[in-house]
């Protein structure tokens, strides 16, 4: 085995999900992402951790859901899983990231929402999502299967303690301002960050923070006003979307474009009330990652680079006992535009990034 | 895919599971079987089951148990999963039928101790184990790929309902006994089924069946007395077991020997008091089989062989209320003996089997 696996494994375990003994963890694999799972298991039974693995198959679920005609009902026993665990750790990966391309919007739709306290239940565990480098995820980085191997773990084998520190003081603006206004071709977006706790996300639970890799400082935004521009790839369930444009009246999405995958974009919108209101506004502080891979996890973290997302906000972005003001919805889905150049982030109208260069470091204007 | 697939996982759903809309399904993934979970997940789509898939990796259980030294405990989350469940359908594979072969026995057997109330849970759902034909299982049969899939598909692609008529006979026949002989080589050995109710294994829950294929009559005895060859060869935990012989006194295992793979046949024996019990007696029907493929799902089912299982009993095997009688262990371990030639089966002193002919049969003397 790759020596990168197991350390990849024992950051996971350790750093990101802080498994002690006892834990109740539930391992979910995905296809293609077997020889991560054995490292994990292994760190998880050094731990003394009790272990049940989930497949998370692509190709099993869109085999299902095309099938199913019926109404979807929350599934009792997945419920009862997942209410008793202690950590979820995900591991994606996969062999075709089109796989479940065929599936109705509708359909898929009709699933998340019968889902959804699962995924309420997940989200109250200490969950950790991460990624195995394949090489369907290499092929959508536009990446040689070697090359992709070396940006994930350079990506994810960091001194995260270092980067904690780095990450805190855009934390401390956050947690102090009320407003954060977005400038950048067709962008002027103004959202209140009142009462809101920014979350340093260290790529650690015990920092309220979810993914490996990570590296990103996020909030709840409400109420946005104004017009965004996402110039950045993504894929949302299987489906290429290009160059959205979004405008927002009164906290809520009133119009929106996208270049290709506009019916992708319309279905997720589409979803519930929550859906078409703020989940998350990200600032992308991670300049070990040094390209776009078309992979959310990765590209959402990027330095110089900025994330909103329509659908569910995290309870962490509120404080203690406040979380039922978090925006619902049974989606949650990021959307990235790159603040390089000609663009800046402002709270309360003073400037803290300019054409990618934050207030505290050399080149600041 | 390949047609036999998908006529393989609507068997299994619909004539061996009956599952129907609303049912909280639990479908279990063994390493390699992911073309068969892909059919089974669309046949539980169509039917509106609730689905969640486990992975049931080898080389995952492996890591998993080589690394942890502290004492196992039951998941409360595992256990919760199969609390809620309705069925549970076992996708049995891999791609190397000796991937645990380095857990030491001790390791296994304490797992296996303190996941016994899982595994009970397990069993009080509608479960149905079956098998993918992999390239590890045919390699393990001394056969080629292809015909070991066509060996798999003749098997399990069978008129059920036929077969079930057939094996009627010897269930009534164990139904009105009180004690079953059996002569061989080596062999004469006596047990009591008395109040015993034998299950005619039709591969269906609706016959308390659950093993795809399947065609076995089997009951649970007590009160062994005597001895036993098994020279049908087998694996047990991945280490070969050949040419076992078994002595009882007073109802228990109180001698035994194994030509090879005795530390293994040791380690089964030791794990519980209810280890050294009977907890099956079964008769092989299945003409269907015909050769030892060093698989207990199809050798205990092949025509003219018996099993004996050490260690737990099914409850099926006993009146409505009585299950409690039923032996308790945490193993199952299934051995078989030839019955083809030189042999008889009593029961109450009547031959119903003599040299693999049964009394309802042309040739029989």
């Amino acid at each position: 085995m790759d020596p990168r696996v197991r350390d990849h494994a024992e950051v996971l375990v350790d750093w990101s999900a802080r498994i002690e003994a006892g834990d109740d963890v539930v391992l979910s694999v995905a296809e293609d992402t077997h020889e991560l799972a054995v490292a994990v298991a292994e760190k998880l039974g050094e731990r003394g951790a009790n272990l049940v693995t989930t497949y998370a198959s692509d190709e099993v679920s869109r085999a299902y859901l095309r099938a199913h005609d019926a109404d979807f009902e929350t599934a009792d026993h997945e419920l009862a899983l997942y209410e008793n665990a202690d950590s979820v750790l995900f591991l994606r990966g996969g062999r075709n990231t089109f796989a479940t391309a065929d599936v109705p919007g509708e359909r898929r739709q009709a699933a998340d929402v019968a889902a959804q306290p699962v995924r309420e239940a997940r989200m109250d565990t200490d969950w950790v999502l991460t990624l195995h480098p394949t090489r369907s995820l290499a092929q959508q980085a536009g990446m040689a299967y070697e090359e992709y191997q070396e940006f994930v773990y350079d990506a994810v084998l960091r001194d995260w303690e270092t980067l904690a520190e780095e990450m805190q003081q855009m934390k401390e603006i956050l947690d102090d301002g009320s407003e954060v206004r977005l400038v950048k071709e067709d962008t002027d977006v103004t959202m209140s960050i009142e009462n809101r706790v920014a979350v340093n996300s260290a790529a650690s639970v015990a920092y309220d923070s979810h993914n490996l890799p990570s590296g990103e400082v996020f909030t709840a935004p409400a109420d946005p006003e104004g017009e965004v521009f996402f110039d950045v790839p993504m894929t949302i369930s299987g489906t290429r979307v290009r160059n959205v444009h979004l405008t927002f009246e009164d906290g809520e999405v009133t119009d929106f474009s996208a270049e290709s995958g506009e019916s992708a974009l319309a279905d997720v919108l589409d979803t519930d009330a929550g859906a078409r209101r703020l989940g998350e506004l990200g600032i992308g502080m991670n300049r070990g990652i040094d390209r776009f891979t078309d992979n959310i996890l990765f590209d959402e973290k990027m330095g110089d680079t900025v994330h909103l997302a329509v659908g569910r906000a995290y309870g962490s972005n509120f404080p203690p006992g406040r979380e039922d003001e978090a925006n619902q919805s049974a989606v949650h889905v990021d959307m990235i535009t790159d603040v390089s150049e000609n663009s800046r982030i402002e709270v309360d109208g003073d400037v803290v990034q300019r054409d990618g260069v934050f207030r505290w470091e050399d080149g600041f204007e």
